[in-house]
């Protein structure tokens, strides 16, 4: 290992306000790599289990990786992960941006935050100065407020800053941290646990870039993605339309999720398509550090609602989500409300998954319209779900049921309101149908995260889309044949077994599925030679794919030891039902199929198939002896 | 898929006369690439279990890869598989020198004979000409002769030509193949099925070298091997010494094999060492198609035996097995036994075991000096092996019994003598110690081709030889800490579960561990870049090494549909005895810890713990799912 990766980690005991680093040695880094992987570490190693997510003894990791920050496209991911108060499980999301490569420019790999402040805080970081400092002031305030006074306390424009919304502060189990005001760490709740920390807002600046391995490899890589990125249809595509694009895509395919997942196609789609935000909406298009794809738009409106340009555009998941799902058609709402998710700090899928889960609760007579805070809550209702977005934020009425997202809103209400909760695990539904895409059902089945759209991207299993771009690069993986779509057979549950590690890698090290996917224009070759010239490690796909295999039963442990089992990994009714009209009308996952699927998983990650518990040689197998003691107290264990 | 490898398949029925050929796809070719998963494909396919070994049943392959003839160092292996008369399981063994690249040149990728011919015949292929021709003449003819005979009558001295001895024709049980009177296909017998076929010689000549797909980086890592491959270590032991630098190795360290393993010190090792050998014999060095590291000998001598260097010098096994393993200390004998082994077409290791075991009888009283063709069969005895040699080739006298091996031959012979019979699954034990090297044993035991010393590079176990090379090479496997030698815990293991597939991928492609293992020259990057450039096929060390468990799956369920199961991956009992003496005096294995290692490995396998059966989730991984009925059957049945 040449190279010597010398990094630092942050801890920050916000209880106690001590502040300290470490400095792990390099064969930490090079076996858990960053992100997702240095974050679960930390969780296993130090957190109980048990313990109320929302209380001091929780964890908040934010952690990039050995190779954030590196000058080309995709590098700019970072974790954030914590026990999640949405599934009691593990929790983290990624966000992209600025913010992560700033945070290794200002010396660190990772922070590690703990306990909780007695009164509201933010972190300030320079170039390896950690300061705690006072946010009694900015408390109760927009992110976007709140982001505008740092900067101008700090008097440094160029500040960034990951922070949350009221929604965090109010504890709103889907609450997420923004950064820029656009890019979320969306997914599970960690905003949240932010907010049971009293923590406002992590600001960072650094200055020092960190010397990479092999500058020549790195920019001739960088400027052949620049110069030709534009030939991958996939990557033209989200640079033409950002990933609103995918509007249309599904909804001819009768995969766009339409009234809380009733149906796949949306009569009213080409009110929310791509043509149409950029027809009415659009400003420009944004990007990432050192990425030329910019696939993030700005969008700008007066009437009938005002649109601040400054949170950005809806992604596809946030228009359809709060759009189709909700059964909306207004653009102009459905933009509105992502700038509220992004302004209050809440994650947008979960919120306009709650919001579709109370409108059918409505239609079906199961919330009356004085509990519905005196709206008209149907399916359609464009304002009612404006409204809504801002009633969870802040917890009001209706809202206070649906902060605490749809399984516990069902559990709730009851009057039999489960069958309409689309989640996994307590993660609501992201914007892809299983009834279409068969190998997404068991996807969002086993995701450790919950209901998961990214565990494994959706447009591998799928013909319409790009499939010989993916044949023609997921051949390195030893995928040599074209499967059908909607199946679920023993050939499709190996190519999940393949895809998984390769995805799972890209959330250790922080890349981005845009420019990493297997239909996306950096291949698998690019992959190990870019993390090789950035490490300086003569590395390969198959460290690569251990790597991924090593985060999903690092993840995989973490919810063993919080109880989850088997039972855990299934899937809502509604999916062993017809999609109701459409081109999939009728379309249905086969329960019987979907158990010999599910049990076919565990035999081939070699868990034990009763449990769905990882079984002692795999965790050996893949240098994690240290989480053996974790799992053999659950071994025993029956499940129903 | 851009190449379209387009290769050709020869079949042969002896008993017919039949010739024909087929074209698999390029899907066939990606999916089992070459040698011994070439040869496993058509045995698993075409033929049944329980067949006789040496009837005309059994199925005879010829196997070349999708690599072979690359003009590369290392690319000019091929395999000789069938099912074994030695084991009764699968049967395979490699060999270098040019006769793979000529097969290649002349059209083919692999030869699959089946029948039995009446009457001795040889095959005769030039450029996709095919003929069976008459051996009535050569039947009885050493190798050396009869190669002479056929060049003659076919006017070409350029033809390359794999054949057989007497041995062969007289179907010993490890009779072996030999091609250009000095590379042997050595183990497992694969000569005697030869011999059964009454197939005397399979000659080539081949004038159509393929194009491959990237000739200037072939060309430029070729020539980074030249120019640089002396500062490579171990590759420079064996440029300047070949592999007979070993004897002195193991011996100060306590490992070289002396008197039928009792001990692993020999008193006159210096007598028989690579200084001896190139003061007393050495004539010049030689080496295998497109490699400059010419790593074989030739030698000669006149007293106390005429060596013939035509024959070749005796490799490290070759010198072990007829010398210390006999206690002999008489280079020139041990270099006469080699000629006479290629000669009369005889494994070096078997034969040398065969008479170290008979030796041992000898000593104990088992075996009579009337019984020993009137020779004072003790250990140290050189003209005794010599002749013994000549005897097993000929099936005289006590050659008769050895011919069958040492496990049939302790079988006969009774009493007590099963306790010196060094062997797994009827295979003798090759020159390296399991009691010094931990993971031998496990590998020695678990080999689907009985005692194999190249399931995994010994030296990747050993501490004195080249670790940090091996660390810095193995890195890419995810092999980041170094593990002491002598230990088989649960780190060992995982790496021996990480080395497998890499060794065994080297069998498929037919590559040299002189060039490519993980201490030698090329690396795990080069071999992922030349495979690309040769075949076109945008490859990676996942896709390689999931190639190489794919075959240890295919010669296992081979070895499944044949009754082998858990209790034949064991060792001898003088494994879990101490060491007699030398440096490593007292080392022995310990069986409750040889268990758990064997469990372990299983279970890393994803395979039945209780029968060492693949589990059908496993064979599904690899996509061999048309082999889950050949071990169905099998999963059921209790084990001992």
């Amino acid at each position: 290992m040449p190279y010597g990766y010398n990094g630092r980690i942050l801890r920050v005991n916000l209880s106690s306000g001590e502040i300290s680093e470490e400095r792990p040695d390099e064969l930490f880094y090079r076996t858990y790599m960053g992100g997702s992987c240095i974050a679960a570490y930390y969780l296993l190693r130090e957190m109980k289990p048990n313990i109320d997510p929302l209380g001091p003894d929780n964890i908040l990791v934010f952690a990039d990786s050995v190779v954030t920050g590196a000058p080309a496209p995709g590098f700019n991911r970072y974790t954030v992960g914590a026990k999640s108060p949405l599934t009691g499980g593990i929790g983290e999301s990624q966000a992209a941006g600025f913010w992560g490569p700033e945070l290794k420019f200002a010396g660190y790999d990772a922070i590690v935050i703990k306990g909780q402040s007695p009164k509201p805080v933010y972190l300030w970081i320079k170039d390896g100065k950690v300061e705690i400092r006072d946010a009694a002031h900015l408390w109760g305030r927009t992110t976007g407020e709140a982001q505008k006074l740092i900067r101008e306390e700090l008097n440094d424009v160029r500040v960034r800053i990951a922070l949350i919304g009221p929604a965090g502060e109010n504890l709103v189990r889907y609450a997420c941290i923004v950064n820029e005001l656009k890019h979320a760490n969306g997914r599970t709740g960690m905003g949240a646990v932010m907010g049971s920390k009293n923590l406002k807002a992590i600001a960072v600046r650094g200055t020092n870039k960190p010397e990479f391995y092999n500058k020549d490899t790195i920019t001739r890589l960088a400027k052949h993605f620049a110069a030709n990125f534009l030939e991958n249809p996939s990557v033209r595509g989200t640079h033409r339309l950002g990933t609103s694009e995918l509007v249309s895509l599904q909804n001819v395919t009768g995969q766009l999720p339409t009234r809380n997942f009733r149906s796949g196609y949306f009569e009213n789609a080409d009110d929310i398509s791509a043509e149409a935000i950029h027809e009415k909406l659009f400003v420009k298009a944004e990007g990432c550090y050192a990425c030329p794809v910019t696939c993030k738009r700005v969008l700008k409106a007066d009437h009938p609602y005002h649109v601040d340009p400054a949170y950005g555009g809806p992604e596809y998941e946030s228009i359809a989500a709060l759009g189709s799902a909700c059964g909306v058609s207004d653009v102009v709402a459905v933009a509105k409300a992502n700038e509220l998710c992004n302004a209050f700090g809440l994650d947008t899928v979960s919120a306009g998954m709650s919001i579709a889960f109370a409108m059918e609760c409505f239609e079906n007579g199961l919330i009356s319209r004085e509990e519905a805070n005196g709206l008209e809550l149907k399916f359609g209702n464009a304002n009612a779900m404006v409204r809504l977005v801002e009633a969870i934020a802040k917890r009001d009425g209706l809202g206070n049921l649906l902060a605490e997202g749809v399984k516990r809103s069902a559990e709730k209400l009851g009057k039999g309101s489960e069958r309409f909760a689309m989640h996994v695990k307590g993660a609501e539904f992201p914007m892809h149908e299983p009834r279409v895409k068969g190998m997404l059902g068991l996807s969002y089945a086993v995701s450790p995260l919950g209901a998961d759209h990214l565990t494994v991207e959706h447009d591998t299993d799928f013909d319409f889309n790009a499939p010989q771009v993916f044949l023609d690069q997921a051949t390195p993986l030893g995928l040599l044949r074209r499967l059908p779509t909607s199946t679920i057979d023993s050939d499709k549950v190996r190519m999940f077994c393949y895809l998984q590690p390769h995805f799972s890698f890209l959330d250790v090290l922080g890349l981005c599925i845009f420019t990493f996917g297997p239909v996306r224009f950096f291949t698998m070759t690019h992959l190990v030679e870019l993390v090789s010239a950035i490490t300086g490690w003569e590395t390969s796909l198959w460290e690569i794919m251990k790597a991924g295999e090593r985060r999903v039963h690092m993840l995989r442990v973490f919810n063993c030891r919080e109880g989850f089992n088997k039972k855990d990994d299934w899937l809502p009714e509604r999916m062993f039902s017809p999609i109701e009209d459409g081109p999939a009308a009728g379309n249905k996952l086969d329960q019987e199929e979907f158990k010999d699927a599910l049990k076919l998983y565990y035999e081939m990650m070699n868990w034990d198939v009763n449990t769905g518990i990882p079984s002692k040689a795999k965790l050996l197998e893949l240098d994690l002896g240290w989480l053996l003691p974790e799992v053999e107290s659950r071994q025993m264990e029956s499940v129903s």
